[in-house]
């Protein structure tokens, strides 16, 4: 048993030495994905999907909750929509990929493959919306978009990704400003009690806004390394898109006005987020409530009389309320499945043998502290709960310790670079708000500004690179 | 009241008169879908995205069910891998999509958008595959495809649609060949149990399968007009992929194999089905069990004290069971909105005026019959199930009885054409199998083979066409 758990240490880089190494290693190996024959592309193997659709299930209950209704748009644009907010396009055109034939023949004129649907959306919203009656619109669509990253990471930054994209309109600025903020009050939710990742709630800067918002809200989250990732945007356009798109509506007055509109999305990246925040040595470590398999029954002695029955049985009990696994390969040992189902992360591991059967008990092994919990055969469809739900809120307050001790102020850049250098992590500082000084620090520390918070402190008034007069308290960090 | 109607029925094209227009006129009045800039693309409305929804959801728990597991693969896919299989890449290489830009720079080699995926796949399990004990591998996608039709209509053939595809290998070729009809088997159960369309079970003549597959089974459907929709098919590729890509396993002989693969697929071509196999002159009729409104609540003289109240009280009750709407817009009449519901294809409208609510009573109108049932409000809550699985039962029963009608035994071409000049629909004859015949009935007659069915019945001996020795008893018909 011992060589086995060598061997898989072996197999995985160590999550000190080489974070990126581990996690391509986690990737690979616990099955989540692939790289595949399409450059910059990966399939997602089931076990990585399995994450996407739970993902996708709890979004969507809390999306239609909130009157959002599903849709589908063409993933095919034309050159002319996509250049007509100038902004947008500019942002977007460098990354972008183009049909330039379909059956057989050259196109009058080329087709973009979606790297975000405003443009498309904005036609039929245009074509769609007649009185402020017909108000709002709060559409969202799961789909694939292509953004043609030079560099690409699997889940995090992949030239193609899943997301759901929701756009909306509204009759009114502060209607649309509300859904903007309830969305990514929705994405809070989804990423702290679904994937028990605490989060930065905050403003972009103009710089790191999205191309043709107005304001762009963000939810940042902290990986394992002290590199943030950007886990989801919420954009609110005013009428930036209505305008050259020509959504207009007769208001209440009966006047014609444009109308004013928001889009958010979140993405598989969400998986990397996943892996990258909670993993450990032993190699993927998932909240028990995202967990495809939340507990896996390993028999011991399996050969012995009566060991693979009662397994069965435990296994028919439990799933009736649990994503259950039954590991009865025959092929390899107890100790290889043990450190197996540990780093595919499966947060419970139950052991079932002989004199546990005499005994009428199992021992449950907790993924995220290693504790060995001997319980009554009789207890375990309840026990199991609770223990799953210990393990959701602990992984949920181990990630937010780490995110604290990795959190550091910063009164000059001199402390900037130090703390950055020292520790990555999030640098809180203040800022004048001129995109000088956010380019200067990006030179000098690699960092990007993550967002202004909501939370704003009073850490001094002066600008942490100029020493002018600050505007704002800024969280920043070097990222995914 | 009845001005109400009258427009309503203008609005909508007779269905006797010019069915492509009536289907037309659905799509876009009951709000499924639109047109849009990208040629041939349509935009997937709410209320026709939520039909898709409750396809997805009632089929992919079957599959899981089945042992299938969900994954995604990129949807790209290099010139090369697709060219690799002979067949296929000639079956779809007219109708494909070529990305030759991105990220602003030639590629080296074009890719095309995905027109199904058993080339990328194939790759995949090439490399994921080694011994008998990793397989079968029982793999499905739900995604987007593009094949560039030259002539498109919303939902049955558009350039753009959403679908799943499923792609297993296997051992042996028996479990290869048990899985393709097993598939079929849950395909017919959707359609028939969901969609409350029946099917007719079989296998495709040569000249109609799939490019590269060695059979082809299919389940077929009749629509309201006479014609035929193929929804959905299942492939048994024998080793016509494995070969080319390499998809080997060590055997339990310990020797070298080539896997045994199947494909299998159902699209949002559905939603056509359902449309034009269920709808009539009032418009859309949806069965209960895929409608996404399942019960309208009307109040009537809603301005009368309580009436709206109670409505709302009424909505809020049947809300925990069904999915309801409750229409409380104060700019239409009770009259338009009767309409509009119906235009809508809401299996069950509930009438609640002030003299219902002083009888503790309301009025519940099937939208199959018209039928009009006064309920007492303390029963409504399980009444109501009981109407819409009447409606469920009826609209299928009545699906059937038109499939009846609309089928003909031919024993010559004079009857042939005859038959399907007079009556459309499903025309049985014996068949020599060959491609010949099958080729003259179709310049003749402008009926494909729709299958060689399952259940066979010997109509004599002779084939309808050149009267030779028949092989196989075939149901032709014209199709969309």
């Amino acid at each position: 048993m011992s060589t086995d758990k060598e061997n898989f240490v072996k197999e995985i880089t160590n999550i000190e030495e080489d974070f990126a190494k581990w996690y391509t290693d986690i990737v690979l190996k616990a099955e989540l994905a692939d790289y595949t024959d399409t450059k910059g592309c990966i399939a997602i193997k089931p076990y990585g999907y399995a994450i996407w659709e739970n993902i996708q299930k709890y979004a969507d209950e809390k999306f239609k909750k909130s009157g959002v209704k599903n849709t589908y748009f063409p993933v095919l644009i034309p050159e002319s929509l996509l250049s007509k907010e100038k902004d947008h396009i500019e942002g977007f055109a460098p990354e972008v990929a183009w049909v330039t034939i379909g059956g057989e023949e050259k196109l009058d004129e080329r087709l973009c493959i979606r790297p975000t649907s405003e443009t498309i959306i904005s036609t039929l919203y245009s074509k769609w919306l007649n009185s402020w009656r017909d108000l709002p619109f709060v559409y969202n669509q799961w789909c694939n978009v292509i953004r043609w990253e030079k560099e690409t990471r699997p889940f995090l930054r992949s030239r193609e990704f899943l997301w759901q994209e929701g756009h909306t309109i509204h009759e009114t600025a502060e209607e649309a400003k509300q859904r903007t903020l309830q969305m990514l009050d929705i994405y809070e939710e989804v990423i702290e009690e679904l994937l028990a990742i605490p989060v930065l709630k905050g403003r972009k800067t103009e710089k790191e806004k999205f191309a043709g918002a107005e304001a762009t809200y963000t939810i940042e989250t902290l990986m394992h390394d002290g590199r943030a990732i950007q886990a989801g945007t919420s954009h609110y356009f005013g009428q930036n898109f209505s305008k050259p798109f020509n959504i207009k509506f007769q208001n209440r007055e009966g006047k014609e006005e444009y109308a004013y509109q928001t889009s958010w999305g979140i993405s598989t990246r969400l998986i990397g987020a996943v892996i990258m925040a909670h993993g450990d040595n032993r190699g993927l470590k998932l909240p028990p409530r995202v967990a495809p398999i939340q507990a896996v029954i390993v028999p011991v002695a399996m050969q012995k009389e009566g060991v693979k029955e009662k397994a069965e049985e435990l296994y028919q009990k439990l799933s009736e309320n649990y994503r259950m696994e039954l590991d009865v390969r025959d092929n390899y040992t107890p100790g290889y499945k043990f450190n197996d189902w540990e780093m595919r992360g499966v947060p419970v591991r139950i052991e079932l043998g002989p004199r546990d059967i005499e005994n009428n008990v199992c021992v449950a092994v907790r993924r995220d502290t290693g504790e060995k919990i001997t319980i009554n055969l009789n207890e375990i469809g309840t026990k199991l709960q609770e223990i799953l739900d210990n393990i959701q809120q602990n992984m949920y307050e181990e990630c937010k310790a780490i995110r604290k001790k990795r959190t550091n102020i910063a009164y000059n850049m001199d402390e900037f670079v130090k703390y950055i250098d020292e520790n990555q992590g999030y640098i809180k500082t203040m800022w004048c708000g001129n995109v000088k000084c956010e380019n200067k620090i990006k030179e000098l520390t690699g960092a990007h500004s993550r967002c202004i918070p909501f939370e704003q402190e009073k850490l001094g008034n002066t600008c942490v690179c100029c020493g002018k007069e600050a505007k704002h308290m800024v969280v920043w960090g070097r990222q995914y």
